[in-house]
This record gives C-alpha cells, structure tokens and sequence, in this order.
C-alpha cells in the first residue's frame, strides 16, 4: 500500500510537497492542526503533534507505509531562538516511534543548513555540524537520534537538509517574499547591502525533492540546495527587473546585519541517488513568484 | 523557596539521591510511577513523564526552584538499543521545558559515559563525543539541545555523566550486585575474564554528586568518577575476600564478551567547581553492598 502521512502539510513547503505527492499514485494523509476539506486522494486529519497520545492513534489507525515529516515550529522572526524548538524536537521523536511502531517502514524528515557550523566555508562534507541557533541545535539532534534510532530498529530514513526556499506561500515578511509583493504593488522596497551569497531554491524544486526522496529507498543526509550561489542583491535586482519596476529596491548600509558570507550546497547525492534536479532556474522561479503576489492583489 | 523536583526518584541512583535531598532544608517533590506515602519534608507524585500535559500541569502546581532529572528508560539488559530511548529523550525535553516554562530556575540532568567514544582512550576532554549505543546517543542529544536551550533562555544547567555506580538497590542481575547476592548465598559465581577498567563509584558518592550539583551554580558537564581505573576480576576478587568466602568466583573466557579495555572519569571539574569527592573507598563500599545483600536474606 502507497499510504503515506504528511506532516506540516499547510505550511510553506509543505502545501507545495502535497501537491506533487497527490500527482502520484499515493494514498495521502496530511496532518495540520485545522482541518481541510478531504480531495479524491488526500484525508485531512486535525492532530497536534505534541499529543503524543492522539499522535499514536493516528498512526495506530493509518498505519502508513511512510512518513514524510515536515512540520516544526516555524513563526517568522522566532524560530530561531524560540522555546518551541524543544517541543517540535520532542514531538519529532514521538511521531518517529510512533510510525515506527504502527509498521512505517520508510521516514523523510526535514533538516536545515543552520545545522551546519556557518562561521567558515558553508557547506561541504567538511564543514563541521555546529550549529549556532537553537533551531539548529534542535534540528541536529534529532538528527543524530533519529539516524541511531533507524538504525538500531531498521528503519529507512533520509534527512532532507533545507536551505534558502523562495516561492508561492512564502511567509510575506521574508526578504523574496516581501520584494515581489512591494514591488507588484509599485511600492519601494528597502534593503540590506545584500553581499551575501546564498544558496536560493524555488520551492517547487525543494518539494520535489522530498517527494523524490520519500520515494526512494535512499539512507542518510542529503542537502536540498541547487549548488549555485547567487548574491542576494544580484536576485533582488533580478526581481525588480522580471517586475518591469526601476528604482524600486534601495540598497542601505544602514539595514545591514551580520550575516555569513556564503552558505551554498555542494552535496550532488540528491542527484546521484535519488535522480533529483532542480527544474527551476532562477528567472522562472521569480518570474512565477512575481505572479502568483500579482494574483493576491488583483485590483491593483 | 528551596523547593526541588526529583524524578527518577525510585530509580537505583535516585533512591539515595532522595535520602541526601532529605537531609538537607528542602522541600522534595519526589515523581514516580507508582505513589509512595509522603514523609515529612518529601511529597510524591504518580506521573507518567511521558504524559506532557500532566507533566507541565504539575510544574504549574508546584513551581520549582530546581529539577534534577535522573528518569530514564533503563531496563537492565535492554536499554542500551531499547526503542524507548526516544521516550525518555522526548519527555526530558518536554519535562525540562515545563520546568523553565513554570518559573524554574535550577536543572541538573543525568548523562552518561556512553557519551563518549569507547573505541580509544576513555574518557578525558579529547575523548570525541561518538556514542555507539542508542542510548549514548539519545543522553548526547538530549544534552546538547539542553545545553543550547539554557543559553538560550538564561537557565542554569548542569549534566552529571554516571560511570558505573554499584551498591544498594542495583539490579541483582548486574556484576557486582550479582556476585555480592551469590557470595552471601554461598553459591557459585561464572565471571568472564573480566580484563575491562572501569571507573566503580559506590551509588551513596554519585547520590552525593548530584546533591551537590543541585546546591551548586556550577554550569555544565561533569564527569561522575572517582578518576580510578579498577580492573573488574580485582574487584570481584576482592568482594570474594570480604565476604569470607574462596573460590566460590571462577573466570572463563568463554563467558568473554567483547568490552572496550578502559573507561575512567579524568574530568577533575566536580571537585574543583562543585567540591565533591568519593567518601568511599572500594573497600567500604563494597562491604556495605554485602552487608545489604546479606539483610535481603535474613534466613539463610
């Protein structure tokens, strides 16, 4: 049976992860904590997943052949150092044992680039995992666990590592999200200098790869970038231009924050084991998040 | 208010840490599965810790200043890859959460030496941090996000790495507790060779350890060993020569298993910083161990 459970189905990446599963032969259970209206292949079941009891009836009832675990405590601006971390970290654990012990065979989780050690090169094989948030540390450690846990139970697992998502559904205050919309609305954007060299993926992409990945029976830490870097300026200078706006995006010293040089992806394993790569280039991706913030506004 | 949350506190380390908390001018809050009658300075509550709800409701009802935290799966002869390491991972992190959550103050948790890496030398300050059980890795998961959460949030912490404590209260199927049961029922004891170092601490020193480690500011992690290596056959030898009894202990390889050479406490921090050190020789924790051995059986 393709039956498999989806978790931070609502949330950014995961609404677009949903869609793709649903365009396979899967049998899809997402999980959120306000219900949906069911569609032809996807049941919608309003759990909290800090309620490790109600957490392991879901599995006992589904009893799913995966897990893809996206859901975390996410609130822009907080995450980093919020509490919450510890709850989504334990709540993790509980769900991983509880699919586990229901019969899941086959586990997805979400991890970040924040669990590598930013304060140098970013990120290789070599960089070291010493992650300087909370939500870094968090995520590493159920990282660590997770991977011991499979392995000691026999348990297929894969740990997607996210870097720099942008697209439909982005939180409005992140920097391509804000952008985009300030710039369909003909309103001027302020920003850092934006030397900073990241390593952006169209979410699309990103959800892809987690679907690629669930499907597959590929083990271990894969890093969900696309390996260019791009300087954040040279992307929102970008942006302005697909808009057809000049002038719009200021650049100020006065914005700047510390942030880390470069924080790029070079693990290929995505592409050599489990046949994932990017189909977005960056004009295509910023062409269709310029539309999709035109489409929120349309009597503008 | 020198009010404190013991967990664990029917457990074998945490029944003498109890007795210690006792003596002191503290009001214990004593947390186990099954309820004791309270005594004059102690009050126990029947919680399930994997109950988070519960957990937090407790914490709001009893406000802590401190929690030392010794619970944990530990099932003897199954723990080590035991599936419920994630259990008691995920509700330390809730437990502690609920805690700081609650007004607390002052957390004090129990590691472990499986922490460290038992294929070279062990353990000192360059021993890596390469735990091969479940176990070790679930304790080094749980302390490193601990550890970044009370930088995060201004709470004092501290983490007490157990060795091999023996004595009153062991499991009767563990080494010594096993040979000091037999020695005083005259029967027979099948030792493997037993060539392994290890770090002993009779249980009333590790109890005391924690004690202090609670009282204490001392922020961090803090090896709890005597720093003496004692080979395991000398040990048992000697236990044989205190209780008065010869040749009732044989040695034989094919009892071999196979067991990391040697594992001692180097870490010298406890005294310096918290100003414990053993009160016991091996010598007299071992005659108390066959003293309480030998009550457990007044009739024979």
């Amino acid at each position: 049976v393709n039956r498999i459970v989806l978790t931070g189905a609502s949330g950014f990446v995961g609404r677009h992860v949903l869609q793709r599963l649903l365009a396979r032969d899967l049998e899809v259970h997402a999980v959120a904590r306000s219900p949906r209206p069911d569609g032809e292949s996807v049941t919608w079941h309003e759990v909290d997943l800090l309620d490790a009891t109600k957490v392991a009836r879901l599995m006992q009832d589904i009893r799913p052949y995966a897990l893809l675990h996206l859901a975390w405590y996410a609130e822009h601006g907080k995450f980093w150092s919020a509490r919450e971390n510890l709850d989504s970290a334990a709540a993790t654990l509980e769900l991983v044992r509880a699919f586990e012990q229901a019969g899941g065979r086959r586990v997805v989780l979400a991890g970040t680039c924040a669990e590598y050690d930013w304060s140098g090169d970013c990120c290789s094989a070599e960089t070291p995992l010493r992650p300087s948030s909370l939500y870094g540390v968090a995520k590493g450690a159920v990282r660590e666990l997770v991977s011991a846990y499979a392995s000691s139970v026999g348990l297929s697992w894969a740990w997607g590592r996210i870097f720099f998502p942008y697209g439909p559904g982005e939180h409005p205050d992140r920097v391509i999200a804000n952008a985009a919309r300030r710039l369909g609305l003909g309103q001027e954007v302020p920003c850092s200098p934006g030397d900073q060299v990241r390593d952006f993926l169209y979410v699309h992409d990103v959800a892809e790869a987690f679907a690629k990945l669930v499907e597959s029976e590929a083990t271990g830490v894969f890093d969900v970038g696309s390996g260019r870097g791009v300087r954040l300026k040279d992307v929102l200078l970008r942006l302005q231009e697909l808009a057809g706006r000049d002038g719009l995006i200021t650049f100020s010293e006065t914005l700047r924050r510390d942030e880390p040089a470069r924080i790029v992806a070079e693990d290929r394993r995505l592409e050599t084991e489990v046949g994932w790569r990017p189909a977005y280039d960056l004009d295509r991706g910023l062409t269709e998040t310029l539309a999709w913030w035109a489409d929120r506004y349309p009597d503008r």
